[in-house]
Order: structure tokens, then C-alpha cells, then sequence
């Protein structure tokens, strides 16, 4: 059956899932585009999948088994849509509500507003073999729709948490696990701490940095030496650094160090 | 005299400039916010200072010695500003259209367009301490008003410089610079390459990648080991983790081993 009023009582459902709060009371989230899609098919939360008339013309149904289908006019697609060219297929999908966060390598966002920022660091973390990103309060919805597209589905490969960041610390600390906080002005150099193998990584704020009182639990804090004539970096660009100077290089540099 | 009329030749002129084709015919363009006009004037760009009447109930003139100031109304202001809440202080600049670029690294983008990407690119590449930065045919104006925000004033700091990229591949081969181009799946990990002082690096497409004319062209092709399951880094976050890594520690992780 084809949907077309934007009166159905399942498109005003869809459309409380680009709200904020929406999501929080359904538990649930909307992604979009056949790569996002696939994406969490393979992760196994996808609820419902979505897509429009045009799309269903090129679309192979076989391949998401067990998922009920809702095809939609194309019209909707626009509204559901939050791209500037919708694909025209979208997945409605189930929170894991994550809360675990095993392993020994870890990334803090403390209070990062740009949804594109907390995507891209997210996307980073997978890169870079964490093992979870825990996101405290103040920060973006990490299910807000620009999250997930810069994240480009890590979303799916590793546990996301929303958390008390003090309480982590404090966890990690028990465990003999390195916290390491991040600061232009009251931190040392990164290079001051040698690559190891397990550490938590905090990085905060645009504008403000991370937390002071964040700050003062951590083992220590570091910041990224500014060689030329800029203030900062862009936090994301600075995730990416520092994680992977603290992950090390497996033996590498050693290796070159050694002919 | 206090400008109103969006009919005015003034603002006529200032709206062409909001465009690239506006830019390259008068070889000017505009810069937002008191943190990037600052920027330009100390760099000695600044052929005029454009202030809403708001704005200028809080602003000092005798700052900005010899420069025109040209008052406009509010309205105005967010005809010519390009961000959501305009300050209401903008600089009329004039392109250095740098030619030149001396010294021993560099930065090389190639198509990239995003303009938040090429930005963030540029800040890096001054943070990072590159002595220029290289950009190529088919990527965003340099001078962009997204691209000039996301570098936070770094165009003011190092030589910006739009060529042809074969040409200064060339350049620097014949100067024994290694030129390192990047390639996902056609390089070999970073590590394999010790950080060592001159170097260019080359960036590209989102999409695409680097141009593979210009991959044929280089020293060697690098791509940055990813541990998790994601398939790629945004590019300036893989810009500023390679530059960071390439232009070494400064003899800081020595230390660390000998300790």
C-alpha cells in the first residue's frame, strides 16, 4: 500500500523521529541513504524500512528479509528526508541504549554542540580501533540525523554511549587505565606521554574546552604543540591526531627507528 | 553617511563579491566577524571596513587607522553577511594571489569541495606549521566564506596558493622534497615512512580521492592504517593526522625512549 497523506498515522510517527525528543520517548531513530541503511541492516536494528516510489523502481526487496517495507510517494520522502537530495530510502531503527563499554581504549565527548564535530569523531573512533565512544551530557543527540551521516554508520561498528563522563573516569581509573584530558592552556605537551597500549581520551567543547572539573580528575592533560600562527584546532581534527599518536604505531616507528 | 538602500553602489559591489566570479573580476572579497577582520587587518589586507549601526555603539575606531569605514543598516547587514547571526563588522580584502612558495613543507590539496573540509585544511596546515599550502584545479574558492571561517584567519598567517599541482610536484622533486600523495587502497601505511623534515603532502576528493595522474607523479602514496570498521577518515581529519605525523616530534618521542 502506497502512503501519500502526510496525515498517516505512520508518517506523524516518522516525523517525531527527527525531533530530539521523539526519539528519546520511542527509543527509536531514523537513518537515510543505502549506505546508512545497510548499515544498521547488518547491525540488526532496523525496525522498518521506508522508501519512496521512485526508489522502489531499482530496489531489491530480497535482500532485507524480515523487515516490513512502507513505500511512501515521493513527495514524503522530501519530508522525512533531512539531505538536500533524498535517496529515497530510509530505516526506522531500535536504540541499543549501550551501557557497556568493555576493552581498554576509549574516547570522551564532553559537551561537542556541532552535530558534523561529534559525527566525524565518532567515524574517528572506529578508525582508529576504539573500543567505545562514551558521549556525557551538553553534547549533540548522537542519533540527531547529521550525526549519523558524518559518522557515516561507526554508529553500528562499536558501542556509543551516553553517560556520566565523571563516573567513567573515575571507572577507568580503577582499572588502571590512563585518562587523558585535553587542554590549549593548563595541559603538556602530548608528546610528554609515550604511546600506550590502553587510555581514555577526553576532548571537550568548541568554544570552551573540556570541563575544568573533568580536568581535574584526569591522570593528565595534554594538549597538541601549534607550530605556526593559529589559535587551535578543529576538535575533530584534533581527535584524530591525539588518538592516533596515543594508539601508537603496532612497532612501526620502532621498526624504522631500527634500519 | 549611512547606507541603506541595497540599490547603492556600494552595496552592489559588496553582494558581487559573495560570488567567485565577483571575487576573481575585482580581486577582492569579504571577511565576517571581528575575529577574522582583526586577522586581515594586522595582515595589511583591509581596503574597507564595512559596520552595521548596532555594531558601532560598541566599536573602537582608532583601531583601524587609514582604512574607510563605511556605515550600513542592520538590514544590510544580513544581506551581506553570510552567517545565521552576522556581528555586523565586515573587511573589504584584497587577494594577495600568492605565487610564491619557499621553504620545505607543504600542503597540497586536490579537489577537495567541501568548503568546511578546505578550511579546516588550511587552519591545520598552519597549526601544523606548513610553510604553504598548494591548491589545485576543481577544488572550492580559497576564498569562500565557509572556507574563510573554518580556517579562523589561517589565510593571513601562510602563502595560500592556487596552481597547477603537476607543476609544483615537479618543483619540489627537482628541490628533493619527498612528495607523498595519499591512496586508500593503492599506498602503503604512513609508517612506513620515517617523519622527516621537508615534505609535501597531497590531499584529495571526498570522493575520488586523490587524481591518479597526479598519484603516478609522487615519491610514494600513503594511506593511514584503519583498526576498526569504518572505511575512511573525513579527509581533514587524515590531512591533520598525516601532517602532524610526517613533521615529526621535534625530537620529543626520542626522548621518551631514551627515558
Amino acid at each position: 500500500m502506497l502512503i501519500q497523506s502526510p496525515k498517516n498515522e505512520k508518517v506523524k510517527q516518522w516525523k517525531k523521529l527527527l525531533t530530539k525528543k521523539g526519539r528519546e520517548q520511542s527509543g527509536r531513530f531514523i537513518v537515510e541513504g543505502e549506505h546508512l541503511v545497510n548499515e544498521a541492516y547488518e547491525a540488526g536494528v532496523v525496525k522498518e524500512l521506508i522508501i519512496t516510489e521512485t526508489f522502489r523502481s531499482k530496489f531489491s526487496e530480497t535482500k532485507f528479509d524480515s523487515v516490513p517495507i512502507q513505500i511512501i510517494s515521493d513527495p514524503l520522502g522530501k519530508m522525512i528526508g533531512e539531505t538536500e537530495t533524498p535517496q529515497g530510502i530510509f530505516a526506522v531503527c531500535e536504540k541499543k541504549n549501550e551501557t557497556k563499554g568493555d576493552g581498554t581504549r576509549f574516547l570522551l565527548i564532553d559537551a561537542v554542540q556541532d552535530p558534523g564535530n561529534v559525527g566525524t569523531m565518532i567515524r574517528t573512533a572506529d578508525a582508529s580501533g576504539m573500543d567505545a565512544v562514551i558521549v556525557g551530557k551538553g553534547s549533540v543527540d548522537i542519533y540527531n540525523s547529521k550525526v549519523l551521516r558524518a559518522a557515516q554508520g561507526s554508529h553500528f561498528h562499536l558501542p556509543i554511549i551516553e553517560g556520566q563522563l565523571t563516573e567513567w573516569i573515575a571507572k577507568f581509573k580503577t582499572e588502571s587505565i590512563p585518562v587523558y584530558g585535553t587542554s590549549l592552556h593548563k595541559g603538556e605537551s602530548m608528546y610528554t606521554v609515550a604511546p600506550s597500549h590502553p587510555f581514555a581520551l577526553i576532548v571537550g567543547n568548541e568554544g570552551r574546552g573540556v570541563d575544568p572539573t573533568l580536568l581535574q580528575q584526569t591522570t593528565k592533560n595534554l594538549y597538541i604543540p601549534l607550530y605556526g600562527k593559529s589559535e587551535s584546532l578543529n576538535v575533530s581534527v584534533a581527535t584524530g591526531i591525539l588518538l592516533y599518536y596515543l594508539r601508537g604505531t603496532d612497532g612501526f616507528s620502532q621498526r624504522l627507528t631500527e634500519n
